[in-house]
This record gives structure tokens, sequence and C-alpha cells, in this order.
């Protein structure tokens, strides 16, 4: 059954669509200015010239082309009760609609739930694009860190990732040194990497409009014993967490496993974040594994288990594969040793 | 007077900003999560603990560090009267807020206005950024163009911009040869170059999180007729549009100006899209040349001026230049030459 067939089989009314990766997902069609409608027998797909083409093949879906502003246009067209994206729909086109009388019902993340489950075809694109990111950390453990720029390094592993097939990196390369990984979020900036110090690498690349996302966190040397410990904490955690993914699990207490770990060494209060996303269309999407999301796993959801610990004015340390959910346990798309490289 | 000031001199109440490019342009914090309530008589920047550090050292602004989800935690620390930005706030961070009692509403464009209008600051970074590009169209011209396939001349052209100083791309680079170049919007692909056809390349850099904007269309080798003619025809109508580029003109007469100069070449149909777009923290923002955006352009403004014709079948020729606009016209930032340079 298609996707779109899929969709209409739950929905209680047309569902429009905003998002432009739900666009995507359902109809194959990227573009930057598209809104679907989805209905029980049928889809009606509004873009402008730019897309009007590739949109007219589209298989069971009428192509309505307008011009650029679509939101404008729409409230002449469509009539009657019809559900939106809350989340991504904004104000503005919200209350355009409304005013042209259109009776209008948020449905929270209805595509964004179909998408969580990946089909056959989408598990070996992203097996691919987790291929390449795994290789590019296996390349890039192999040059010269020590007394290079963080905006170098970051590059080079984007080249990286270009010159084994990605189309383009999923997200700007994260490479933080010394106490700049002390934040989860740094820019790679024109600090130069120094001797005895952890270099945290979180990179990805997508194929087929796919991501992948891993992070190794390298050693320039011996590391203060408070880093050296934080690497261990962090590595028992991914594993521990990797350890309770499969199917059937709880997404809250696969975070809680990881995290009962960092607990329990008393380093907490540095693991800030949740323990993993979804990747997919979108580099973060459902499911989340943190303390809040309510969900169970289901075999076909592709996540990031990623604990980390990041201590003020020594740096961080964050170990994350990008895994299958599968009623075995977790399938590890991102193989490269999760022991402590020492680079040069 | 900073730029918190003179937003807070035009307010009638508190707004909320909920725009990230917004927020930066107004605190300086880049983030993917913050919130700035701009009141009469101060600011108060809502953001997690990643960003915390940063946001506390930002002036005339009060740090609030709240968790992850911003807009759960709004309704209890907001109350009265208070505008928002309805093209970004999505409807479900709207229902919210209002079902906590927040009397809201809606104020369109406002930061986007004062963003239009660069300051001797922001213009400095934009020409570093808008030279980096001209100068890697340079060197791209004296590169081999026939045989190559247009994602490997996207990643030279990347590649350029990085190694002469562009901290990022600005958008995905555009390489558009032959027939594909009869979309505005192709995304470069296995295509490999043949002679006798043109090739849009479209690219720019940012620098500072400014953004650059140039297109040129290269030859390669002895054109068509078709698009010999169009070539001169872009040109005649990229030059008729620069030259009507100054402060206190209309911007739907500028777009107009070039237009006409395709129209009288019985090209209009192939022109489908507006003369220019303004740019500065996005690679889009306002002002926009073309046919429906009502305005008069101001010193400060910095716009692409970019008529092109595509021609089905056959392909395409855009040209483009950023400037600044002036009292006295344009100062053009990318002056890398407009006649057709023919590539190997």
């Amino acid at each position: 059954m298609s996707r779109l067939a899929r969709l209409q089989a739950q929905l209680e009314e047309p569902l429009l669509v905003s998002s432009l990766v739900n666009v995507r997902y359902l109809t194959g069609l990227a573009s930057s200015n598209a809104v679907l409608l989805v209905e029980p027998d049928g889809a009606r797909l509004f873009t402008d010239f730019r897309y009007a083409e590739r949109a007219r093949e589209i298989p069971d879906v009428a192509l309505v082309e307008t011009r650029r502003d679509i939101y404008a246009v729409l409230p002449e067209l469509l009539e009657g009760r019809i559900a939106f994206e809350p989340t991504v729909l904004t104000y503005e086109r919200w209350s355009l609609l409304a005013a042209g009388g259109i009776e209008l019902v948020p449905r929270r993340g209805v595509v964004e739930a179909m998408r969580a489950v990946k089909d056959a075809g989408e598990l070996n694109t992203i097996r691919r694009a987790a291929a390449i990111a795994n290789e590019a950390f296996a390349r890039l453990a192999e040059e010269p860190f020590v007394g290079h720029r963080e905006r170098d390094l970051a590059w080079r592993m984007q080249s990286l990732l270009h010159e084994l097939g990605g189309e383009k990196e999923s997200f700007d390369v994260i490479v933080a040194s010394g106490p700049t990984g002390e934040s989860p979020h740094s820019v790679p900036g024109d600090r130069t990497v120094e001797p005895g110090e952890t270099v945290i690498v979180d990179a990805g690349c997508r194929v087929g409009g796919y991501c992948s996302d891993c992070t190794r966190t390298f050693v320039t040397g011996e590391l203060p014993a408070g880093l050296q410990r934080a690497y261990e904490v962090v590595k028992q955690a991914q594993e521990t967490g990797l350890a309770a993914v499969r199917a059937g699990a709880d997404s809250k207490a696969v975070d809680g496993a990881a995290r009962a770990v960092v607990e329990e060494a008393g380093l907490g209060d540095a693991f800030g974040h949740g323990l993993g996303h979804g990747v997919g269309l979108e580099i973060h999407e459902a499911p989340w594994l943190n303390a809040e999301w309510p969900s169970v796993l289901t075999a076909g959801n592709v996540v990031t288990v990623e604990p980390g610990v990041y201590l003020h004015g020594l740096g961080g340390v964050r170990i994350e594969d990008l895994v299958i959910v599968t009623d075995d346990g977790p399938e590890v798309l991102t193989p490269f040793t999760k022991e402590p490289v020492t680079v040069g």
C-alpha cells in the first residue's frame, strides 16, 4: 500500500500537509514551495510553475499550479472541514484559511508518526548514508589533529563525506576541542587543537535525502583524570543504552538506562540532553529518546544513542551511534570503534 | 542607538520575537532555541542551558533559562497584551500562549523591516562575503567545465568559497547545464556538461552570518541562436534593472524596468520569477523586487538584481549581481564580468 493510501486510511477528514518534508515523504517531490491536500479518495498538490513539471508526474496526485503565494489562493480552492498540521502551519497562514471559511482541525504529528517507521527502501538508504559517515570517521582518525583549527578539521570531515559519496552534510559538522567541548552544540572555530585533550566530532551526510549521524570523541594524548573517567562513563552509558534498544522498549526507559550509568558515576548534571532522536528525512525527528517523550520503540525506527558528559573548563565526551530498531535489538550502522582513539 | 532601543521606540506593546534570525539580529546570539521578549524598558531572553552562558553576556538583556520546550513554559512567565510574529509563530505555539491567557496581537515584519536597512558594519560584512563569491566565480571561470558533472562543479565552487574564507555556502550551490537550465531552481545532478550550451552557476557564502549571492551563466562554445539571443536580452535587462536601483525608487518599478526589456524581446513568459530579493542574515529577505511587493528602496538596502530566461528543452540564462542601494544608484558588490565567458 502506498504511503498516501496508508495515510488516507487513517484520516477522519482531509489533511492539509504543509510540512515540505512531509510533502516529499508522501509524494517524492522535493520542493521549497508546495502544499498537499490528502482527501479520502485522492490528493491535490498545490505548487508553483517551478515544480509543476515534476509534480505532474506523481501518481495518484492531481497537480494544481498556483502562484508563488499558495496560501493566499487556498481559501478559494478549499472548503469544509480540513485537518492541518499545527506545529508547522504559521498563525498567519492559519488565519488566512480560517478567514476563508474553512473549518480547521489541528491534527498533530500524523505524517511524522508514519515517517518514524522506515520501510525497507528507506532503511537501505540510511544504511548507505551511515556507511559513508562511518568510513569518514575511520579516515579522519588517520589524519593529524594537533595544531589544526577546529574549523579546518570540520571542513576536512565535510570533504571526506563528499568524497565518499554523501550528497551533502546532514548538519553543520561539529568539532569541539578541549574546553570548547564543554558545550554540546559548539560551533567549530579558530581554536587550535592541543595535546592532551578530547575532540568531539559529530557529523553525518545525506543520501537520497536521508540523513546519517555519528559522534566520536578523539583523544590527543594523555587526558586529565576527569576526562579519562568521563570517557569511560560515557562509553559504558552508550553501550547500556544500546543494549536497551529493541522493538517494544519504552523510549523513556532506554534514556533512563543510559542515564542511570552517568548518574551513578556522579555525573548526571553533566549530561544535560536527551539520549537520542529519530533520524530520517530530517536529522531530528520522531521518535525521541528522552525523559519526556512517551512512546514505545517499533521495528523500523532509526534512532541515535548519544550520551555525553560536559565538564566546565575541561571539555566534553560524547559517543553516538545510529541504529535501526529491530525485534532482537539494535542494528548498529556506525560500527567504528568506541575505544578512545588517540590522534596525532 | 542600539537595535533593541530602536525597536523599543516603535513598539505599542511588548513584542515576542520568535524568529531565531531576528533574535540573532537584536541580541547577537546565534541559537537554535531562543525567544526574546522586547518590552518598553528592557528585554528578556528565554533559552535553554546550551546557550545560557553566552546569553548571560548580552548587554541590556535579562536571561531566563528554561527547559528545551520554551513555549510550554512561556504562559507561566508572560501576561497581558503582547505582540507576536504571525509569519513565524506556529498555530500550536500561538494557541498555547493564547490558552495561557495572554492577549496576542499579530505584528508582521517589524524586525524584518529594520533588518532590510543595513548599518555600516553589516554592509562591510556583506561586502566581504560578496568579494569572496566574486573571486570564486573568477577562479571557477579558469577551470574546465566540459565533461564534468554538475554536482562536481558545484562541489568545486563550494570548495573555492571555503578556501577563500567563506564560513559556509549561503545556499546549496546551483549548477544547471544545458537543458537542466530550463528550470530556475534545478539541483546539480549527474549530468555532464557538454559543448555548446549554457551553464548557470548561482552561489554565495556567509561571513559573520551574512550572505552573498551571485549568478553568472557560462558558455561552453558556440550557442544555439535562441540561447545567444537570450543571453543578450538577459544582460540588457540586468543592466537596465541595475540602472533603476537607487534610494527612493519603487521596487515594482525596478522589476518593471528590467522586465520590459525581456518582454519587448518577446521572452516575457520565459522570465517567471521576480527580479530580486533582499540579502542579509537570510539569503532571501526584505525588500523584494517583484511585481507585487509595494515598497520604496532605501539607502542601505542590499538586493539582488537577477533576471533570467528559461527556454524549454534548450537551457537557461540568468545574471545576478548583489548591490547596496545608495542615494546615487547601486554599489555593485559582484563586479565579475557579465560578458559571456567561454569555459573549456
